[in-house]
């Protein structure tokens, strides 16, 4: 695998595009459009919450249902959550108007959307700007870009990531983008991201792909424990590569699986690293976990907690707060076993051993801590298995952003 | 029942004091003892959290065992968690310097600490606060007030409560002081709470009544969804009422569990309205619910959620948060059914009807929500089951006492 520049429009055949369509921000980009020259085979992941937003049905009925999907149109500004039959038929007439302004079936169209809940879409300024979309859309690098920069609320930078692996003698090519910040956390995948692939896989193999990787990237981000209404993860493979078709149990599924792994792991780092007010990302591995599914509830369990996230913003070694976290996390073990470190560029050290504290230098933890990347390792001591997560500091800006996010 | 001034010297027969004991604090009490002149009969309940601070392991101990307690005494500023074996040998020093001190047994002495995580407590000066204690206790309100401010840690103000009810012709007093503020979260009680009374009842008896009540009152406060190492709930009932004994199915029975009820909701609203950097009592409101369970978890994840702890916070009538928080509880609803509804003493309005806004004021909503306790209202539809939570608003000051607890 080899990681590359760009987002969705690295792999062949993805066109994007981003523009204003003035939908409730001013002076910036709020639509984009991910287009791709030939259908492609769809895999998704959806808000386990039971209030569903008007797209993530609309969505949903369209990767179970469709055999081809060919372009997704992403709004920033209004979630169309709590919009009721109204809100799902503007998802219809969104998909309507692309579908006739690119040539494709109605059923092709995805659509996502992302801001406050309750508010309905102006939806002729959607319609216009789906025109608008379809005109400035490119195969470029930098297409890519403006539409990553379109689809942010309160994200402070755009996300994306792209890699390639070999296949026989063709290079395939995988490419994402996201967009995160608040409202992040488990249980798919609490934002919006798309992830492009110009290989040939079929739909089922895909589908498995993206369902084995979710467990262990996107859903493992947490930025304030609130699992969203909208979270979506849309994965378009169009098959321009013309490689040889992936088998499952093949040398290339390991390394299409590789590659989208990296994707989705750098997506959501990304996400965790800028969520709202953060200033660092916090990142919480545990080994040593009796089960895998142990492992990742006692990771989540730290990176959820408000206390150890203050702790981080604070530099501040108390490694009680996380010890006390795991404790709440539902999983049984023995305190007195369990081991905790600090890690990050500045060094790493044991502060926790035999249920008491282990002999450090507070200065050094300080300065670990300081780092914009900090890992806490808990080591469990009852088996072999781990798990990481990632969430980001709680600080006043947070408090700030959320205090008022309408206005 | 009748409301009363004061808190666990109110019912007879009860003394207690707060002293200066210098462990973590300066120019402030940090020790407090909480007397009976007979021995009590006791009921407790405890952290769910698998990493227990010693003195839970120690009270869980004396109430199980021990026929009778008489005294308890409470450290502020260090919490003995993390603490090993050395830890737990520091409660029975406690307990054994009680004892002498008091002429009692020392496995009728129940110990309590609360604040930082890891630190040994110096134990000299403890043993020299139990000194102090027993020489400052007095059965006074004044005497109640004082032990009630020297278990603070963050909080602002001190949390007492009393009650008196008439069991035949004799007055039964029941009284209680806790202290809240940070890590506060269900699954028992994620604070320290004493509960005295003087009535004549059976251990088993006051046990179940303590037991059927905290999932009501405590277990639903959460300040930052943080389970505590230390959380306790101690209840003492020496009998010096003299009152017929208190049988279950009675009117008087009916008539205690009512007075316990007001103490413990009291004690669970004070802590949640004063949580770490609170500006606002927020209360979380479920009606209509299939079961009472349900009701329980679906009032929590609002009062849980960051984002509806902000937008309390912001006065932003942002009802998407608070559905969006009731979907992913993990009970299942019809969001279109469901109805949502802001209230406080300057009015009540409805948000949220048929998957929709309902059309209100944006004047009023905020005008409702500036209150400084404040009650969102959801009926599911779906049962007659209710149930209410209790939290706080997420500030700026949260983050700053929590950024930097230890310092």
């Amino acid at each position: 695998m080899k990681k590359m520049a760009g987002g969705v429009t690295a792999p062949k055949g993805f066109e994007a595009a981003g523009v204003e369509a003035g939908i409730k921000y001013k002076d910036r980009k709020d639509m984009a459009m991910i287009y791709s020259q030939k259908p492609c085979v769809l895999a998704g992941s959806f808000t386990s919450n039971v209030v569903k937003a008007a797209p993530v049905l609309w969505d949903r009925k369209i990767v179970e249902e469709s055999p081809f999907g060919q372009a997704v149109i992403v709004n920033a500004g209004i979630a169309n959550a709590g919009t009721g039959q109204e809100g799902y038929a503007y998802c219809q007439r969104t998909a309507s108007q692309a579908a006739e302004a690119l040539g494709i079936p109605e059923d092709g169209v995805l659509v996502a959307s992302t801001g406050v809940i309750g508010m309905q879409l102006p939806i002729e300024k959607i319609e216009a700007g789906v025109l608008k979309l379809a005109q400035a859309k490119e195969a470029s690098l930098e297409a890519g870009n403006q539409a990553a920069r379109a689809i942010m609320t309160t994200d402070t930078r755009p996300k994306q990531a792209a890699a390639e692996i070999q296949v026989g003698d063709v290079t395939v090519t995988l490419g994402g983008m996201c967009k995160g910040s608040g409202m992040i956390h488990p249980n798919m995948c609490t934002m919006l991201a798309f992830v492009t692939t110009d290989a040939v896989i079929s739909k089922e193999l895909l589908a498995k792909a993206v369902k084995e990787d979710v467990v262990d990237t996107f859903n493992m981000v947490s930025v304030d424990g609130d699992t969203s209404t909208n979270d979506t993860l849309l994965v378009m493979a169009n098959g321009m590569a013309e490689n040889e078709e992936i088998k499952e149990g093949t040398p290339e599924y390991e390394a299409f699986r590789e590659a989208l792994h990296y994707i989705n792991e750098s997506l959501a780092k990304m996400m965790a690293g800028d969520g709202e007010g953060a200033t660092a990302l916090f990142e919480a591995k545990v080994v040593g976990a009796a089960t895998k599914e142990e492992a990742r509830k006692l990771s989540k369990s730290m990176v959820s907690s408000s206390l150890c996230k203050a702790a981080i913003y604070g530099h501040d070694a108390n490694w009680g707060r996380f010890l006390c976290a795991l404790g709440y996390s539902g999983v049984k073990f023995d305190p007195e076993k369990t081991e905790l470190f600090f890690e990050s560029s500045q060094g790493k050290i044991q502060v926790y051993k035999d249920g008491m504290t282990a002999p450090y230098s507070e200065e050094e933890a300080t300065r670990i801590l300081s780092d914009t990347e900090v890992t806490v390792l808990a080591d469990m001591k009852m088996g072999k298995e781990t798990a990481t997560a990632w969430g980001c500091d709680l600080t006043y800006e947070y408090v700030k952003i959320n205090a008022d996010y309408r206005s």
